[in-house]
């Protein structure tokens, strides 16, 4: 069976979107496509403990994605810090559950990526719960810092 | 009254040790003398809202350390990665407090440290509790990655 090419991000917003366009269509294949392939890549979801290596990853997403038809993922708040090499970003997920009307506690990222031969690539994600109904406060829009 | 002088961090993980020195004293000046000036820092407590910019940040320290004497704090599972100018280590802190034999679960942090012209600098916090007992997989040797 030929193998699916890894797709190439030339900048982490690329890549970014790329992540979240995999979790909206719980497409494990295209999540996994955007993680490097670094062995300390580091993965937290919410409430969860701390997962270090793709296959670990890989599993946890497997799990995250058993049984759910597709989500709806509004990004908002993005506050970014770019280098040559390395980008951090910070964004508040409401994330919507297809065929289930339960309210989702917001989910705060932090997505970490780096610059490799095969381009950016998701090094760290990590994910937590927020309290539902944040002050405004913590929607500035979204701006690049440096 | 002599304002204090900030200190000056030459590496990340001299400020990272500044940070958690801070924190096991519950020296709130101290504390905030890690962060970096910018508008858009960013720091999550566990199971907390996400915050952004010093004033927020320094009251919610202020409330963290509110009737705390002290705290022993370690820090195990370090991953670093480093660019020119940002730094993001991933680590686990398993944190006592002064006085409190209850066992606090452990807690996951990302810290994202910026070099500016006042050296290396706290530019974001996230902070979120793991699950009791995690497996041995996620307590690697400290090391550095790139």
């Amino acid at each position: 069976m030929a193998k699916t090419p890894r797709p190439f991000f030339s900048t982490p917003e690329e890549a970014e979107t790329a992540f979240y366009e995999a979790l909206e269509r719980v497409d494990l294949d295209a999540m996994m496509a955007v993680w490097s392939e670094d062995d300390d890549v580091v993965c937290v979801h919410p409430g969860s403990p701390r997962l270090i290596g793709l296959s670990a990853i890989r599993e946890a997403w497997a799990q995250v994605f058993h049984g759910v038809k597709g989500l709806s993922i509004q990004r908002v708040g993005l506050i970014q810090n770019h280098a040559l090499m390395l980008a951090v970003h910070s964004v508040v997920q409401y994330i919507a559950v297809a065929g289930d009307t339960r309210t989702v506690p917001p989910v705060i990222a932090t997505n970490v990526w780096r610059l490799g031969s095969d381009g950016w690539r998701l090094q760290a994600h990590h994910a937590s719960a927020a309290p539902p109904a944040p002050p405004e406060s913590q929607l500035p829009e979204p701006r690049i810092l440096h």
